[in-house]
């Protein structure tokens, strides 16, 4: 997924909604409502499910104390301009990926996904357990905010082409389209990346425009059709091996909290993230199964083509490297994924190899 | 991990304690206050860690409304009593590993672990998004209770041994401590299967009453230094491939709460789950990194010891067949645990395996 299909779908990007004034919290009679902004229109699968779990557990939570109301993207401010909202207290909360605020801070990218990173469970490992919270509350801090993980899409696969991809020169001068830090990672590998809104995509592959694309995950990219228009679906990806969403609330709106009602968005954030992996999940493995039922073929790249993966993620990585926050982050990702992958390798990976295998 | 462990730990099992009274749901001003009765010791690892989280998520998030007050196995009821306890009313709630109930209902396997049953990831799936939380409220509602899953120890390893296991001609006769439906099945291959208390685990081995042992996982199987007795240690394990811990609440309680106040225990439960998993996971990384450094073999079993294992896993989970609710739990979380195992395989596991591999 990347911004400009966010813009194109929603059909309402760009700065015109910027302008929208918004209120200002109201506190009367001791409830309060907080307005929170999305990158995505009301209904948009995943994304918006996880905004809309997480607005509802706080208003039931908080029994009324406490009111999330939420505005999909452009309504009052554009997809992308949700984080400049909050930080500069025009809005007091968004739900987005924060892999859109990477120019932002190169930080940003290791909440959401990076090339080669963790999968799900890994980012969740590192972020209760590893110190990755506190390091997303330290980059929140520069831009005046108090964030949360609050959604993940699970790992999105290597997606869709119209031929097999054999070897690593397959992959040369190939019209691809893979957003973000994958994207420039997979034109290290000498593919062609083009930037193709998600409302595009079928066209383009029908058209032959473009070769391939990835999407989101088999539930998603069945809605798209994108099963009628390729053959291969390729499903592991180095790209985004385990997509979190994000909530995060202007800093002196959260400071102005009471205890209960921090406790109530914190807590609101855990379940949501919780709820909504198991939400992409258990839904692609049912799609999946449709898709396979309906002739696609269900394929991993070769080693070599992985291996080029690689190679070109670790230069995209390499990029940002010298800026002090973003190398402590990594640092600490790195050290607590390697830990933890080692050990679900050992159990769960051991297990899953001798029930399925 | 089994029942008399827990009650050789806390040296407090038995019925003695259960004859102590419990004071009512304190109702005064709108506050309340729900006793909840536990399983082991305070602070006791990973199991009262998620016992206490839940505890402090509702106490905060509700403001004073709604208090937990927690009691450790003993106190008021005995370790194993706690089912009992709140299906009658005499406690509000419990936190405890719901298969030490099978004799109450086999049902009650599958909220916990089964043998070649499903990771953490793939219960949490069919939990929230494919009947498995239905049908866990249609199990507590002939015991008068609402429940809800509440933590996760990850899958649990093969365990300790002191001799490599070459081939399922190792396993007759060997004397192994193992409980629950995996010891059931284990029994099946021609093992010795022996109950032995968590406390004399370390002393059985190093006598050689019994040849080798599982626990829990890195983190407490160090703490107990098992490490020191046995050499071999095998990561993958059959019988708890991810053992989920609940939380439960007598019926009549639950339905005199407000909505906030079960919106706040449900996604309080959510929380502690996601939290809890990643405690066990992200300690058992580490601790797996300190075994190996200081000399434990990281083993896997050979392919004709898991086939064995598959065989005796089968024949103790068809024990039950018959049992209209158990049938119908076991088909469902069977059809949801394929379907999301599938994806998860094509997907992550393509993944970590190119990463890792």
């Amino acid at each position: 997924m990347d911004r400009r299909s966010f813009l194109k779908n929603s059909a309402l990007g760009g700065t015109a909604a910027a302008t929208a004034a918004l209120a200002a919290p109201a506190i009367a009679q001791g409830n309060r409502t907080l307005t929170l902004v999305t990158s995505v229109p009301d209904g948009f699968a995943i994304f918006d499910d996880a905004a809309e779990y997480l607005k509802n557990a706080v208003n039931t939570m908080s029994g009324g104390s406490l009111t999330i109301d939420k505005k999909p993207a452009g309504s009052l401010v554009g997809a992308f301009e949700v984080f400049d909202a909050v930080s500069s207290g025009q809005a007091d909360m968004y739900h987005s990926a924060e892999y859109y605020f990477g120019g932002q801070h190169p930080g940003y990218y290791f909440f959401t996904a990076v090339p080669f990173g963790g999968t799900a469970q890994e980012l969740i490992n590192w972020y209760q357990h590893a110190g990755g919270q506190e390091l997303h509350d330290e980059l929140g801090q520069i831009f005046g905010m108090k964030t949360f993980l609050a959604g993940n899409t699970g790992a999105q696969p290597g997606g869709w082409f119209r031929k097999e991809i054999e070897s690593a020169a397959d992959l040369q001068g190939l019209k691809f389209r893979m957003p973000g830090l994958g994207g420039r990672a997979l034109g290290n590998t000498g593919a062609s990346v083009q930037n193709v809104p998600g409302g595009e995509i079928y066209q383009a592959l029908a058209s032959g425009a473009i070769d391939g694309a990835e999407w989101i995950g088999p539930l998603a990219d069945e809605r798209l059709g994108l099963q009628e228009v390729c053959e291969f679906y390729y499903t592991g990806g180095f790209h985004e091996p385990g997509s979190a969403l994000s909530a995060a609330i202007n800093l002196d709106v959260w400071e102005s909290l009471s205890p209960a009602h921090q406790s109530i968005i914190e807590n609101a954030a855990m379940a949501t993230h919780h709820w909504s992996l198991a939400q992409s999940l258990e839904g692609n493995g049912a799609a999946l199964q449709r898709l396979q039922a309906s002739g696609t073929k269900v394929m991993s790249f070769p080693d070599d083509v992985w291996d080029a993966f690689r190679v070109g993620s670790q230069q995209a990585m390499d990029e940002f490297a010298g800026d002090e926050l973003y190398d402590r982050i990594r640092a600490s990702f790195e050290t607590s994924r390697d830990s933890s992958a080692a050990w679900i390798a050992a159990s769960d990976g051991v297990f899953t190899a001798q029930r399925d295998g």
